[in-house]
């Protein structure tokens, strides 16, 4: 796609050789890691499409959507809140932080134990690869981790569009308040970003059209539950990541098309893995795109992954916003409630991230969990400890894997891999 | 000291085995480090009294204190506010926190990827070998960085007076709003640990002893600035170690006392380190007792350390007490605003630790600045890239180091710091 979009890619500053480059090497990952699938839905073919064009097609609308008028926000986390965008008629999107790029660029910025999705987002700057980061008229960083809390104040002199959200660090009554004052603080800024003023009609619907995404998430992430499968991991992370950067009418829809699919595949028995393939559930940090190393390590031994327990899965989607507040007051008050509710291991304590891995291993019948902590990350890291203590203490099998984005560990993860597998058979 | 305390360590939990051979090598390394030295100030014969006291005589005042009923509150960071506790009637200890001890264990509780400070706090419990820590009728943790915040979850599974207090991470109204109502919450909680109600003038009378404290520190600090050199680094750093664990009323005595021979040194022109030795200011991580590797290898490499611009040093003493509220609540507002000034590198932005460490250089007439970052503590590791790079801007050669408390690397570091050293001649 090189040729149909080099000039818009050019406009927007990128680095077309360095971006030719990553290009080949995504194309290539996603050939070999998702096209090399068998029997997968029809319906994977938008997604598979909406990757194709992940830096083309879809940034051409969002560059049109700009010509118009519309501005576009990019973010690092789920903490911002995509009903605040929309309501004000911007468009969201995540920005790329999935692979490393122009590593040794980052080490000027960044200490060598960073973790990778730290490392990538500096990279993709650096880089100049990324052009949804170089579209975007807002950048929302935010303080969860330490890692990403200090990192913004460097990331901050690399661009001038930078804007920072406070986090609380504990479920306390002025946790919440810190919540809901920052959220005000970034309606105002993306208000001011827009021209809009948001109004308890355009949030109200703003609510409908996120809660509809997650909603068609939830149903796709309930059909995985099914025995016989009828999906793989690998395609259910990326329906989760596209959701990151679709437009999210367009993206509930094609989601609820294959889902329609899915729930036919299991009326008619027709499982795509094995009889008795374990199953695992995916727990710890997110995953962006093209960050499949660990699915596909795990799909290619022998097992399939049933779940998400991450910001890019269940943990990231779980919960609706109550559309139902008849004041902005109230909407913001929801929209408070709803993300206050998300079990990041930034927050002490976290007892309810634990109870809900426990849960969904009943629910997606899964047979064992691996967690995926990214090296460096210390609260996933941290909290890998306690999770693997809980499941231990109700017997469900739990391996603890700690990596970064490089391809060096992948015959050492595939051997631990294997073995975990075999003792779930 | 072992048979005389043996019954009181014995009394307390100790693992009496593995005291033993901690106190050895405690002994040992400050017979190398510290009693090899030439030329110290008589004052300093208090500090080696104390050190060599410190898990014998110092704990059988607070074992007494005890027993006359008196609470001991052990804490891990300079944000836990020794006013509160005096004005209760309470004593506030610094806990162990400087050697690595039981790192198998540890590493049961812990990713090895934690930094040595938090490992070695659980590995003095898991050694049961902190007479501190056993006498404490409260520890108290913060939420400073996440490898504390979520390394006091598991801590708390290991000791049932474990008392949480939450930090913010930006310098905002809200952040405020937040250091003053923990610290409310905080002085309730000892109040009711102690059943004394803080009064009014029990307050004022404990910020005073405090503010006396760090008056001490002050002056021994501005004392460093002269040329000649009249203290060694080592024993600076030892005298704001020993501040964490002393009767703050002694240790002020103590620290002017020496003080005045420090002055008289002065005016005599009688410096025990050669004339142009280059001066280094030390900025970064803490360094609790016995952590004097640093110091100890820039000292035998042909420098002198000026001043610590750390919380162990004059990031955690700077800055005194307003005194003059006239209620309690005045009083609380002046202590939160004192602590709300500490340049901690968990708070983002974080630009008065730079501007801090640049008119320290100038104070204490430094050559140069060594950055000391505990290896995988990410505030300091990651602040020091801007710290470098602000210092470069002005002309000041930095060098940044990362360790542990391990002596694997003292060979590399040595001949690091001695070519640093070297370039500042």
């Amino acid at each position: 796609m090189s040729n149909e979009y080099e000039s818009m890619w050019k406009g927007l500053g990128l680095n077309l050789a360095s971006h030719d480059a990553l290009l080949e090497v995504l194309g290539k990952g996603y050939t070999d890691i998702y096209l090399a699938q068998k029997d997968r839905p029809e319906g994977m073919g938008y997604f598979d499409f909406v990757m194709s064009e992940v830096h083309g097609l879809r940034i051409k609308e969002l560059v049109d959507e700009k010509e118009q008028g519309r501005k576009i926000i990019g973010s690092y986390c789920v903490f911002v809140p995509e009903e605040i965008a929309l309501a004000a008629n911007a468009t969201l999107v995540g920005l790329c932080s999935g692979a490393d790029f122009a590593l040794e660029e980052v080490e000027r910025y960044l200490p060598r134990n960073t973790c990778a999705l730290i490392k990538s987002a500096f990279g993709f700057k650096l880089g100049q690869v990324c052009p949804y980061l170089e579209a975007a008229d807002m950048v929302v960083g935010e303080n969860t981790c330490d890692g990403k809390k200090k990192a913004y104040e460097s990331l901050g002199t690399l661009m001038d569009n930078l804007y920072v959200m406070d986090l609380p660090q504990m479920k306390s009554d002025l946790g919440r308040d810190l919540l809901r004052s920052e959220y005000d603080r970034f309606k105002t800024a993306v208000e001011e970003l827009t021209g809009v003023v948001i109004t308890h009609e355009s949030l109200t619907q703003a609510i409908k059209i996120v809660n509809a995404k997650r909603s068609a998430l939830h149903r796709l992430a309930k059909l995985r539950s099914a025995d016989p499968i009828v999906i793989s991991g690998l395609d259910g992370l990326l329906a989760n990541q596209v959701s990151f950067y679709d437009n999210p009418k367009r993206f509930t829809e094609s989601v609820h098309k294959m889902c329609d699919e899915l729930e036919k595949r299991i009326q008619a028995n027709q499982g795509i893995f094995p009889v008795k393939t374990p199953r695992i559930l995916i727990s710890g940090c997110p995953m962006a795109v093209p960050n499949w190393k660990l699915p596909w390590i795990i799909e290619t031994s022998g097992a399939v992954i049933v779940g998400e327990e991450s910001c890019v899965g269940e943990r990231g989607a779980r919960n609706l916003t109550q559309d139902t507040g008849t004041t902005i007051d109230e909407l913001m008050d929801a929209i408070t409630d709803r993300y206050f509710d998300v079990d990041c291991a930034i927050f002490t304590p976290n007892q309810e991230r634990l109870d809900h891995i426990q849960e969904m291993v009943k629910a997606y019948k899964a047979d064992g969990v691996i967690h995926y902590g990214l090296q460096f990350c210390q609260p996933y890291t941290m909290e890998a400890i306690p999770v693997e203590n809980a499941l231990e203490k109700k017997d469900i099998p739990c391996l603890r894997i700690e990596t970064d984005y490089g391809m060096e560990d992948v015959g050492q993860l595939k051997t631990r891999i294997e073995a975990f597998v075999e003792q779930l058979k």
